[in-house]
């Protein structure tokens, strides 16, 4: 069929098991070919094409609230509800979100980015049902990576004790993005081989009454019941939840799906129907896939699966220029260590992980422990390095002031993906931290303009005995690596391009002070440019000598303007009784969209090239 | 004997079991004489005398690792640490803390203040023993209650699966500051009433081996194994976490918990050993407690158990003020709802829960999922007021930012003990929150400087559609109800003592206005006081009126300095162009430790004769 022609889910109650099935194969292909052109999403979306046509032939969205946990697993359900035909778009500008999106259709109802929050939101779509006399179904679709984030467990302990109907689709496919890490892991495997596929105290008991053998054993049971606590049934995970569980069902069998999802629709109280699926169902290069590299891709030739973007020669992903940093620096230091929330190959700690396997700790989805274990392991003398993308950063901000700011532990965070990401958009864009780290007594923050100052910083903040973090974009950066390191004096700032005669001063930082300087080189304007590669503390030598020349000064930033670079620097600046005439530009009082980092800076009046504008008025000013 | 003459635990090693016991009644008598002059945490540590006795008589601290988990029940530890002599200054500005201080004792292994830090930090502390082959044991102490919170669960994932060695005392209360929530209470309970003293598969085995009923029983268990998955040890909450238990022990029965403590000590690898505590044990008025009145005491009569503080005539606390208003809103509005992550009692929600039940949610200690939980609600046309201190609101940053802010949700945060809270320190004081939500889009965050401004604002946040998050302090203020609403003008501010004369402008926020403004009428001072009673967004006609007066100005604030009310306003001035003259009062660049608010505001120089000293200034010079 024309999945383009596709308006909403309600054609799938007419389909026999055999179109529904043809519908998969059309749909499998469909993403393929289309992630390949946009890049996006691929191995879990691969992997719910059956559960999703199960769910929607089953349920009645959007009167029933189908929604997936983090959301970038949608892309099927993002078809089936009519928006097969703006797939070309996905993740563009202006475009479709490569997650549920509100304002895209009715049949999103919820909204996430960040793993865990769907069983809260489930219950409190239960709760507000039951409260407004409504009559619906609410059903959450969560990975065992998000169910063992701390989020899930405690919306799993007030659903267990409250009760409300809901169905709780569990998506086990024993990966996050990729292999699963954890007890629980262990627990679900134990689920995943019990073979039991069905699920009351009762049907236990009308199977274990079947025969005599059975009845022997039910009565040993009851016998021993003072010892033998649960019954099988209870003593899951779940059971232990006080919740009901129906599985474990083959996610690619849509027959067993809808039967298990319509059985599940009768039960008046929560109930978890675990689903196994495999990532990447369907296109090799995927299903193949155990570090998660086909987690999220840009375009590749979905012939032979080859990712058709490579990095600029020389070029290597600021994630790998920290981590092959921090892993020569552990050679020489053994007590450095490094530990991730389930993002390894994200975060392209792989090596180390290899390297170092006694010192390389993946704390599964759980940002919050993982930066408190950091405390822990700085507290007995250890140097950690935490790695963590900047909006998963926020997960963990109270543990970064009272467990590590607070201490004053030489914690070493690794703040990757800082600043906008483009294409995820606004739940990915880490544009927060700053303002969030700022006020944190204690705290170092810092961010490298290239690849030399980075393995510098990184090398200073190991050096030192406070807590050091270090943001650093998505991206590549030129990539050398250092035979002798050089310590950074904390708090350090340089300047570029000083003459007697400069017009105006540009504050900025990362990556942007490389592409300013040389555009005001190339162009020969007289422009000062200063590195601020220290948000805190600030370079008040710099500031005072800055202050001192009276010239007008642009701060340009990427990031949330409010409590920022700019506002430290104005605080200083009233402090210090200096007055100097300031511009900012910055991201003003909004959550940036998803499409390009051109695209969505110009938007945002961010871009290099209205920073350019801003400096030829100086320059003119003073011509 | 004398407890102010202890050094060190090392002594119990020596003592006979009764001279355990008679330490053990000593210590609570010590315990309730000196809360009871001083005020402090009481319950909780009533409740794990016995323990904590058994802990250091079984375990040899600081070689190994005892510590607890927030840690206000560190008062018998600290007893037995040598500090008995230092309880006069319990809680008091240069005295010993209420938690542990790594600064105060080699014994203090680890510091917290927020709930369910300790696993990780355990987990952190075998870690580094390992790698450092070192042997030492670690015992980390924590309660039901913060068991159940997120982080807790997190750690325990990781620590099933690493195996590495620690003693997870499992202190059963059944309650945390109030009666327990959710599923998890349902298995404990269970645990509870197992009656298994013992523990390990094999002495499960053996037990079931012990005669032949036992025998057949077992091989019947083998035989219908395929259905029933597990046996009795395995099938706890903590046996789906892969982790070994002990237990239940009576944690009054010191020779009981020495025993189970000698049998955790030869495993090696993580066990939990489950306690069986009674809250406030030996004191009647705690013991009777179940609302969670005698968590946290002032001082009180230790004979007949009344409490020595009362409120002003005419006073009510902060906590009551906002709960009775939104307790009367919800009688007009049933759309209103109350969420409160385990602080009914001081949140003072008593009254909501009792009133609606059905619209009451006690979460748990569970900000992070009270916080998207509450979202959700507001998604579905609820109007949730979420009650949360403010240091405790840091673990819900990202549930604010993601969850609340970016989809514009209109939940009405109650930032409850916002400011500096006094006694209970560092780790409490609520002055990071203004920092913290003022760079997020769709905030709106105000404070009220009396009750009656506090009714309209809550009055005003229920009527509008974006999140409204309202601080209050700690304390208490005159109250009347109101009888009828006035809805305040979004972002707007207001100026008193306005003339033409004016040699001063002081901004500030919450109690410290009418404060300030009581000072300049008595002493005639010509000095405008403005109340700027929202942080975001800023008032800004009235900015620019105070800017074309040209006075000086004068930001007080009781907060983090950085990111504040006056860093706010100077990106205003920055962004508008207008110059200001601008001081700031408020928290440098540090944490702020415990004592009294006049102490403390008072070594911070952010107390109120600092500001007026700074005002006679400015009178002097334009006399």
């Amino acid at each position: 069929m024309d999945l383009t022609k596709i308006e909403n889910p309600a054609f799938l109650k007419k389909c026999s098991l055999a179109e529904l099935k043809s519908l998969s194969t059309e749909i499998r292909n469909f993403l393929i070919q289309n992630v390949a052109r946009t890049g996006g999403h691929l191995s879990s979306n691969l992997g719910v094409v059956e559960l999703t046509i199960a769910l929607h032939t089953v349920f009645d969205s959007p009167k029933d609230k189908i929604f997936f946990d983090v959301g970038h697993q949608c892309y099927t359900h993002k078809i089936l509800t009519g928006r097969a035909k703006d797939f070309s778009t996905l993740r563009q500008y202006g475009g479709i979100s490569g997650f549920q999106k509100r304002s895209e259709s009715v049949h999103d109802v919820w909204e996430a980015g960040h793993s865990s929050t769907s069983l809260s939101a489930a219950l409190a779509m239960a709760v507000s049902r039951d409260l407004n006399n409504e009559n619906y179904h609410v059903i959450p679709v969560i990975g065992d990576g998000a169910l063992g984030g701390g989020m899930s467990l405690e919306a799993l302990n007030q659903i267990g004790s409250m009760q409300k109907k809901m169905i709780i689709i569990f998506n086990d496919n024993n990966m996050s993005i990729s292999q699963n890490v954890g007890a629980l892991t262990y627990a679900f495997a134990n689920l995943r081989s019990s073979k039991i596929y069905t699920t009351t105290k009762n049907d236990v008991k009308k199977i274990l009454n079947r025969n005599n053998a059975g009845k022997v054993a039910y009565d040993m049971m009851n016998a021993v019941k003072e010892t033998v606590k649960k019954n099988v049934v209870e003593s899951s995970i779940f059971g232990e939840f006080n919740l009901e569980y129906l599985g474990p069902v083959n996610g690619h069998d849509i027959q067993a799906l809808i039967r298990t999802l319509e059985a599940a629709k009768s039960k008046d109280k929560p109930v978890v129907v675990h689903v196994m699926t495999k990532k990447g169902k369907g296109y090799k290069p995927c299903e193949e896939d155990k570090e998660g590299v086909w987690h999220g891709v840009g375009p590749f030739d979905p012939m032979n699966g080859r990712m058709l973007s490579t990095l600029p020669r020389g070029h290597l992903s600021w994630s790998s220029v920290m981590s092959e940093t921090v892993l020569n620096l552990a050679k020489e230091n053994e007590n450095i260590v490094a530990i991730t929330p389930a993002m390894i190959q994200g975060s392209k700690l792989e090596k180390f992980f290899t390297a170092f396997p006694d010192r390389s700790f993946d704390c599964g989805i759980a940002e919050e422990h993982a930066t408190t274990f950091a405390a822990g392991l700085a507290l007995e003398g250890k140097r950690p390095f935490l790695s963590i993308y900047s909006s998963f950063l926020q997960r963990a901000y109270d543990q970064i002031n009272h467990d590590i700011a607070r201490m004053d532990l030489p914690v070493v965070i690794g703040i990757d993906r800082a600043g906008l990401v483009g294409e995820d958009g606004d739940t990915h864009h880490g544009v927060f931290d700053i303002s969030m780290l700022r006020s944190l007594p204690n705290m170092i923050l810092a961010q490298p303009k290239d690849a030399k100052e980075a393995q510098n910083l990184l090398y200073t903040a190991f050096m030192q005995d406070h807590p050091f973090a270090i943001r650093y974009p998505r991206g590549s950066i030129f990539y050398n690596t250092l035979i002798e390191y050089t310590p950074i004096e904390i708090g350090s700032w340089v300047a570029y391009n000083e003459t007697d005669s400069n017009k105006c001063i540009v504050i900025s930082y990362g990556v942007d002070v490389d592409r300013i300087l040389s555009k005001v080189i190339t162009n020969k304007m007289d422009v000062c440019i200063v590195n601020a590669r220290f948000f805190k503390p600030l370079d008040e030598n710099m500031l005072l000598k800055i202050a001192q020349r009276h010239l007008p000064i642009i701060i340009y930033e990427t990031d949330m303007l409010a409590g920022g670079l700019s506002s430290a620097i104005l605080e200083w600046c009233c402090d210090q009784e200096c007055s100097m005439k300031i511009k900012r530009i910055g991201i003003k009082d909004k959550y940036v969209s998803h499409g390009s980092l051109l695209q969505i800076k110009k938007e945002n009046k961010i871009d290099i090239n209205t920073l350019f504008d801003e400096i030829s008025i100086y320059l003119k000013e003073k011509e």
